[in-house]
């Protein structure tokens, strides 16, 4: 054996390891009884000391000195796990340990200051997460600029700089059509009817299969925040139900349905090793994205959806196709990211983003986000913050110290606008199929062009490729201020 | 930190990693995606490697030699991981190997055979599986009896001497009784009527919370082969359903809530500890069997359950509730001993006992096995095998190499009988209880007395300090001959 072979049957089993940690969180959100919490967090904990140590193993770093790939794919192999293992091992021990300690108790902590609107109460706590975060990114970075370093975990080569770049230029047009839109004159109605659970969850697995969705290889489960899971053979995404609001559901699915069949998508000939899983959290945005947005909220795509509603649901209030297509696609206000329409859902991210960057070189205290959070959201949003949960204590992230996670979303939104006019100049009788309910033709560009490679390439890489041209925000903003436009007539 | 404190933290490590295992089996049988069959053995593989590891690591054995047992607790845990440790140093790697990889293949040709009533294309294979085994046994006894090495491993400290005593006296008179019965003039009437799933499961877990099953801490699917996984505060079981036989699923649920509340019920202090978890099968099959037989199917009980079956499924077939209590223990014809009675299920055990340890100690080739089975069944059942897989090609356990396993179940029906005679002694009104459908004075004492301790006794011992006596199987004997003589009139 070749130490190029012997490090990869080890990485092999810690793929497989680590696809186990993966399961278990499924298991969590999904199936577990309510009492076995505090267990499964010692059983989190043991796997997850089994995964740090392999990943830190100093055989890695012999078998990764004297490795010799066979060829592209190898070298791509040798990074991904190269990569690992600087980093793993430029964070010590006892800061991993006090980082993780900190951040199981902060979450809890956050969930108590948001029920109690009281940001004060989680201050404290925040201050001393992005403390220790801070001292992790300096580790990480060695030298370079330690926000990049955090960005890095998430998407491998993205800097702050580059993304200051997309993020300026997106931010005046994004207000600008947000302001206009939500002064016209012309506002799309909302959907009324009855949507039984069962129904909802029956048209959703339609859904996922129209999309593509390989049940053989997955399954869907109710969950209260819905997810993927999974990568090779085994990639289970679940979805939640609302009562009067069947999109919650449906939507969520088709989101979750384009991380999956990224996942599913990818050759088979890299399972169980670093290149068998999506390349990083922009480029699997991309896809959940595009699915939910420019395929699942199209004009063609929505016109057969609104005939699957009414076959499933009977009246839902809404008779006329294109009356259904402003629907699906009403801009509204509202304070939570989450919850946001394709306009305004960048917005969300960008402040989070500039924010986030200020916490962690230090220009901003933590005492003073709530401040700074507020006067940010109603300068891009149009009408101040209500209350904390509405505005800097909405989400769990910066609790358990995920900082240079978020703008991976707008990133994903970024490749997302790219590909879809790629994907357009490449199948141009797009809506033909997605009337039909037809995602094929889209969905098969998307495997051919990017989805199969997995972490063959490097993220920007692999969109550029399938694109033809370099990524930019620009396709984005069109396809938005053209689609948008013409539903608000502004 | 003492020598003890680095064993059991450790060892707590080891025990939740394993944890892990079982609740990936669970989700093997439950909610895996068909399609990931082949991944999940990866990720098994990778799993019992670190398990494998962690119960050879050299540590173990200098904390072994250093450590002082802190108190009675501790002996017991020292006890049982001195024993995993020094079973699993006894067999040599590369038996281990292949040991796992001959019977994983042999699970597949044992099926085949089955499938095609054609014993002689199993033979070659079942030869290889049995000359490991006697290879791994001479291992394990350490100059000791090979079989009683093998038996070791599901209960400790039983021995094949002790228990072809046991089951010697049990022979004779459960072929008699069977005779007697067989022949018998009457014969109870079968249930009829209608028996949807969603019933069926309904009242399923009505019975499970009746015999005292921790929703909390547990959860009910189904899967082909019921089973119970798990320990502490997360054991979940699975049933099954058949659409004309309603029993089956409700006596299912109610064996498997048996092993399921012996895990809940052991002390808390003990979780994530060797103690505990169940102390060897056949304690635990003694539960399961106890739930499922002496209560389940007890006179008192069945006259609640008809009740309530009725309520449930409306005309059963069977107004009268001694009728039905006969019809809930008919015993019947049958070649197949996971559908056996409570009067013959022991023949089918005994059987597999005296035909394994031939095995073992070679007197009986592979060749002859079929033979040999049909010999022996038309002797104690009256009427010959019609064909392999009614006989011996039935159970996949000598596939997978599973020697020594098949006697725990009828050990623990001889503990079951012990234990319902002192359970009778000490809760004198237990009929009046259940007949109002209240297992709890049964369940409570079984808990109290038995349960709770886990580990920290031996298999036998817990049993006679529970009862007060020696266990013998003369208790559950003229339990039976009491029971289906009345029912039968013999």
């Amino acid at each position: 054996m070749s130490a190029y072979d012997d490090l990869m049957a080890f990485q092999r089993e810690t793929e497989a390891l680590g696809s186990i940690a993966g399961r278990l969180s499924w298991d969590q959100e999904t199936v577990m009884p309510r009492g076995a919490a505090e267990q499964r967090g010692e059983e989190m904990a043991a796997i997850e000391g089994v995964l740090h140590a392999r990943r830190i193993d100093p055989r890695v770093g012999e078998w990764l000195d004297k490795a010799e790939a066979p060829d592209a794919v190898g070298e791509a192999q040798l990074r991904h796990i190269r990569r690992s293992y600087d980093r793993t091992r430029r964070v010590p021990a006892r800061l991993a340990a006090e980082l993780a300690r900190t951040t199981s108790v902060a979450q809890g902590v956050w969930a108590e200051g948001r029920a109690a609107e009281d940001v004060s109460a989680f201050t404290p706590t925040l201050e001393k997460v992005v403390s220790l975060v801070r001292e992790q990114a300096e580790c990480l970075a060695d030298g370079g600029d330690p926000y990049d370093a955090l960005l890095d975990d998430y998407e491998p080569g993205a800097t702050a700089d580059s993304l200051t770049g997309m993020f300026g230029a997106m931010r005046p047009r994004l207000v600008n059509l947000r302001d206009r839109i939500l002064g016209a004159a012309h506002q799309p109605p909302a959907v009324a009817g009855e949507f039984p659970e069962a129904a909802q969850l029956a048209l959703s697995r339609e859904l996922a299969g129209a999309f593509g969705y390989d049940f053989h290889t997955g399954r869907i489960d109710k969950a209260v925040h819905p997810f993927s899971s999974g990568s090779g053979r085994d990639v289970r995404i679940t979805t939640r139900t609302a009562a009067d609001d069947p999109f919650n559901c449906l939507y969520s699915t088709i989101h979750e349905t384009g991380h999956a069949c990224y996942e599913q998508a990818i050759d088979p000939a890299y399972a169980m090793t670093p290149v068998g899983g999506g390349v990083s959290m922009g480029v699997h945005e991309s896809q959940s994205r595009l699915y939910e947005n420019q395929i699942g909220r199209s004009r063609a795509f929505t016109g057969w959806l609104h005939g699957r509603m009414v076959d499933t649901f009977g009246d839902i209030g809404i008779d006329d196709p294109e009356a259904f297509f402003g629907c699906v696609n009403r801009v509204h206000r509202g304070f939570i990211r989450t919850e946001a329409d394709e306009v305004q859902y960048n917005l969300h991210v960008l402040l989070r983003f500039d924010i986030e960057r200020q916490l962690i070189d230090g220009s901003l205290a933590v005492a003073d986000l709530e401040e700074a959070w507020n006067a940010r959201f109603e300068a891009d949003f149009g009408y101040p913050v209500d209350r904390p949960s509405n505005g800097c204590l909405q989400d769990v992230h910066w609790s358990v110290g995920l900082f240079g996670y978020f703008p991976t979303y707008s990133l994903g939104n970024v490749y997302a606008g790219c590909l879809h006019a790629a994907l357009r100049e490449a199948v141009p009788d797009l809506d033909g199929a997605l009337a039909a309910g037809d995602t094929a033709p889209a969905t098969g560009w998307l495997r051919d062009n990017l989805q199969r490679h997995g972490g063959l390439y490097r993220p920007r890489e692999v969109v550029e490729r399938a694109c033809g041209f370099a990524p930019s925000e620009a396709p984005l903003l069109d396809y938005l201020e053209h689609k948008f436009g013409a539903i608000y007539g502004v």
